[in-house]
């Protein structure tokens, strides 16, 4: 899988993707990202790219040139698509991620501070994709979780230890509560069940609690599910 | 605002931290950014921090001591809020923003790869906090999302130029178009609306374009917005 991310930040990409899984994933080259930073592209002397809105307004915007440049700059392969991270895109699930592993190159195209320019959007027509209803400074941080979120599902990153976990939003309920060494900590004791060895007994725990808690909790997934079942 | 990251991986948050407006905040004192290595606390001879589930199943669990006992060494001022990252959380969005906002001091648990001990929910007491039904690697890139987020609602961590366009999801409708120059791009004009001097046209066309755009593209957004005004 290639990522190619147009950021004017290019090093908060490299250095995010510079730990643990996504480090691995990269040494290894089952992953590989790029970055292009339209500033390189901007044919204005003073290298900018952003530029007062026309109908006044605060904020700066993003000028189209420096961006469709650097988008056709890119090679692209067959298999690719196109994304601009932005507070007004679909929202980023489980089957978006699922979506996107399918393709071979993932072309990401980040703002900052400001707007992007809506001719960037009707020259390059990016799939809009948003990680959730709340304002960032750029479109980085949303491009690494699509990074990070793609790239487990490409065979070969995850080790076996981390891959069976993969399965957390496929059935669209909550994980269950995890326990670990040692028995008792602070007077709190690992529940009986999951001591006693009887694999049925602690499968029907485990379930009961992912309902118990995904009801609690976010009464919308459990919704979901629950019509899934009796349909 | 004082922000404490319990972490396995502190560089990837400092480093993050180190780009536009984020690392203006730190330097101009507005925020402060520190990172907590649970791995520093382990009394593990090994360092271990994580161990298989009890009861069985794929993956590690984060063990209950290095993480509380990382927490315990943490100076908290009165107005404190301690925060887990986990998919299981309530969603983040614009008005969890808020909230954090008024807090002085904002603690936040990182997973990394697997679930927590459930004693460590047990003891701390955390608010859990997703930013959305996808998995990723560690809540390394939510806490970052968290930072961002919530230090561009503390006052004097954004410019005059960027600070008046902070209210995008205030009224809970998405964006305008916006457009900066050239006039024509590509054969694409500006609309003739913007450029007219007009400011209530402008107004009007805006708001239009807002309630057009929201419609389409995030109807349950346009809903409640639609209701709100109703009622």
């Amino acid at each position: 899988m290639i990522f190619d991310v147009m950021t004017l930040f290019p090093e908060m990409i490299e250095n995010a993707c510079n730990f643990s899984i996504l480090k691995r994933a990269l040494e290894n080259n089952i992953i590989k990202v790029n970055t292009i930073n339209p500033r390189d592209f901007t044919l204005d002397k003073h290298k900018k790219v952003d530029d007062t809105p026309y109908g006044g307004g605060a904020g700066m915007v993003l000028m189209p040139q420096p961006y469709v440049d650097a988008y056709d700059s890119i090679d692209k392969c067959e298999n690719s698509v196109t994304i601009m991270l932005s507070p007004q895109g679909e929202p980023f699930c489980d089957k978006t991620v699922n979506e996107l592993a399918a393709f071979n190159q993932i072309i990401m195209l980040c703002g900052h501070y400001e707007g992007f320019d809506e001719r960037i959007r009707e020259v390059i027509k990016p799939r809009e994709i948003s990680i959730g209803d709340f304002v960032l400074t750029g479109g980085e941080l949303p491009a690494l979780c699509v990074i990070d979120a793609v790239s487990r599902k490409i065979e070969g990153t995850l080790g076996k230890i981390e891959s069976a976990d993969e399965d957390s939003f496929a059935d669209g309920l909550l994980e269950y509560p995890q326990y670990t060494k040692p028995r008792e900590f602070r007077g709190l004791h690992v529940p009986e069940v999951l001591l006693n060895g009887n694999h049925k007994e602690i499968a029907e725990f485990r379930q009961r609690c992912r309902l118990e808690r995904t009801r609690q909790r976010r009464p919308d997934l459990y919704e979901i599910y629950i019509n899934k079942s009796k349909g």
